[in-house]
């Protein structure tokens, strides 16, 4: 096991990497301040999971909450049944509330946490390789608007994160490739040195190498646990987190969520980015093929969906959350494992780069 | 104008009371960060209070929300409203919300910058003496859940608060004895000369007299904004200023909100909590009847409804948020003007309690 730290004052928290550990109440049981547990997760992991998880808790006055599977379900009234269940089981403040799954029950449970009864304690325990290394750390929680993704939510940081990598072996492939979409992306914007590894050891991590995975799985969330702890609230650093993410969020609300799953989104994202760094003279031309190469080496796709125009996307971004007083912002690289973040953008440009992604 | 700080760290912020301070943008605009702003306030302000607010907002990128009167729209489908207009506004992260009404406003203006695009500033400009002298001082926002108050929401402070005296001259009067309830409960947590001064005072303050609402406004704010100061998130000393509300919580609860004003219902709250204390031998017999008299002044209800049992209050005390672990805790007084929180509860004095203010 590899114990990482998010860095965040009163706030800080640690993170568990390693095989095995949903099995080790002793790990789970000291962050849990009362005696009031509700494990949040969702229908497909209540068989496979819950069970085990739920022997860890014995003792405690628990209960749960199942939500339908999907992105399309990340909203206020799924939120809403969280709080009916808290209530109805009359838990307090003092109760801590467990995330058993992906992004949407990370996202989701965090953000119940932050509003029930004007915040209680919580605990992720991410499921899926995206959610390991992306959306379990760092504290970001929210729902899903129609008109924008994750527009309401809350920072709010759980009392610790157990990233146990053995579940991965039963992660569906698609699954598994759009996490490998984050952890390209923490070489795109951090560690060019991270980025080759994948080039090296992509086929296996595809394959499913479970060590190789763990190692994937700690750079991505050390790396995180870096800049999130430089930027808790997103001021400035953290944006760069986003690369790929407004062009993907653009790709998700127009082809509505669940179409595409966000690592996807975000791996064609990334590319539209590439694309653009390189029409602006930012990056060698060179890097906008080999990252194809790489993202389609772990299974996922780098091509526009054929119905989205450009006019679809420069609409899109518009409201996305990015966009400071009416203008685009977008995270841009300056060289393999150097992010910025601009707003000296050309609208032609950002159409080239868009059309540079066709199929 | 008077001027007070509520101390936070970097969370500080000053509250402004005097007459006419709605008309003065030089006050309001130093705290708007950016270009965009959304008002939100009800149905009655928007006729009487907008078209002045509006003026005084000219050149900034401006949209608006007219909430439904009342406590009973105070949810989750009403706060989403909020997140629809300022969606379709397009208005991003630099946005400032203002509330522009009373308890209802404020809370679930609070709440909804607090969770738009994981939190944006806003301005308290509230027009109730409820709302001057309580909920728009210390950060709580929310909405309520059909199982209990205010269960849903955040702590999350505004950039100023902006108390207008001079608006209070057109409040119902039934809404202005409601804010003398709270007014009133400052003296008994904090500050027994202030209850005498009140005791002396109550008639002019109830006939509207504005120099001494002001005074009361005032010297209610700075006991308020050092308690806030001491205990931000309510970890402990902040609980006395729940002093009646989970009494007055639980009949609003029975009642449905809106049946009772929450200041009423606080009112009897705290006749029952001083029946408790004397009950309980902590206060001298005479508070009782003496308070009763200030309340009965005040134009404030002192008795239970009439169709709540004493089994009923049990009942929905048991889900409200100052219940620990499944226990009742009360604020009661140790005398006048020292308030202290205590799960040392005999249900039997409790009950006897509950009696002692039948009609």
């Amino acid at each position: 096991m590899h114990t990482l730290s998010v860095d965040l004052a009163d706030r800080s928290y640690p993170i568990y990497i390693g095989s095995g550990l949903l099995a080790k109440p002793e790990l789970l049981q000291p962050h849990i301040a009362g005696k009031q547990v509700c494990v949040v997760t969702n229908e497909t992991l209540a068989s496979l999971l819950l069970p085990e998880l739920k022997a860890s808790l014995a003792g405690y006055d628990y209960c749960e909450v199942i939500l339908p599977d999907g992105e399309s379900h990340k909203n206020l009234d799924t939120l809403n049944t969280i709080f009916d269940t808290l209530l109805e089981a009359r838990h307090t403040r003092k109760t801590t509330l467990i995330a058993l799954g992906g992004g949407v029950v990370g996202d989701m449970t965090g953000f119940a946490a932050a509003c029930y009864q004007r915040g209680v304690d919580f605990i992720q325990l991410p499921t899926t390789l995206l959610s390991q290394v992306d959306s379990s750390v760092g504290g970001k929680t929210g729902v899903n608007h129609r008109l924008g993704k994750n527009m309401i939510g809350a920072f709010y940081q759980p009392n610790c994160v157990i990233a146990d990598t053995g579940i991965l072996r039963s992660l569906p492939d698609r699954e598994l490739a759009a996490g490998l979409a984050e952890v390209i992306k923490y070489g795109l914007i951090a560690d060019s040195e991270f980025y080759h590894w994948l080039e090296q050891n992509m086929i296996a991590l595809k394959a499913g190498d479970e060590q190789l995975l763990a190692q994937a799985v700690r750079r991505s969330c050390e790396i995180k646990a870096d800049v999130v702890a430089q930027d808790e609230r997103e001021g400035g650093l953290r944006a760069i987190l986003n690369l790929g993410h407004t062009f993907g969020h653009a790709i998700e609300t127009h082809q509505g969520y669940g179409q595409y799953l966000h690592g996807e989104a975000v791996a064609i994202g990334m590319q539209m980015a590439i694309e653009l760094s390189v029409i602006m003279a930012w990056l060698p031309p060179e890097l906008s093929a080999r990252n194809r190469r790489l993202s389609e080496a772990a299974g996922l796709p780098v091509h526009t969906p054929p119905a989205m125009t450009g006019r679809d996307f420069l609409e899109l971004m518009a409201v996305d959350k990015k966009v400071m007083d009416g203008r685009l912002r977008l995270v841009l690289l300056k060289a393999l494992g150097t992010a910025v973040v601009t707003e000296d953008l050309d609208k032609e440009q950002v159409l080239a780069a868009i059309d540079a992604c066709r199929a």
